[in-house]
């Protein structure tokens, strides 16, 4: 099953790559108010069954994916509609 | 509006991240089978026009955002089912 992880910077938190695109943009002429920078991790897992693949995808964003701190994680899954965390 | 761009490794190319994330995660026992990295950026833009906002954010990937040769590209705008390309 093919889960998706999405990380990004909590409102608030400092992101000096968001800044340093949004800045770049401007340059180029864009007119961008605001940018925000975070990961896209795509995992191909073993398991079929979503709950499982849930609690799996869940763990693995504790313990390596993000840091809960500075960090918001969505994990999507098929079939499912997505979910925040 | 909001919009927001999904930045991935275009499959058969070579991602050291996803490769290092994969290797992570089954050193501390996660059955994955794959992993790739991509990024996620979400811009605030002034256009309220979805078309004009369009037409921006697909330059801002060719000018700055996404390496074609290499990354494929998904913009994500509010109120449109996404969009390859």
């Amino acid at each position: 099953m093919k889960a998706t992880v999405l990380v990004r910077p909590k409102p608030g938190i400092l992101d000096p790559q968001g800044e340093a695109v949004q800045a770049s943009l401007r340059r180029l002429g864009f007119p961008v108010a605001g940018a925000r920078v975070g990961r896209i991790v795509e995992l191909e897992l073993e398991s079929d069954d979503e709950a499982t693949a849930r609690g799996q995808v869940e763990r693995m964003c504790a313990e390596l994916l993000a840091n809960p701190l500075i960090e918001t994680v969505e994990i999507q899954l098929p079939g499912a509609g997505g979910g925040g965390a």
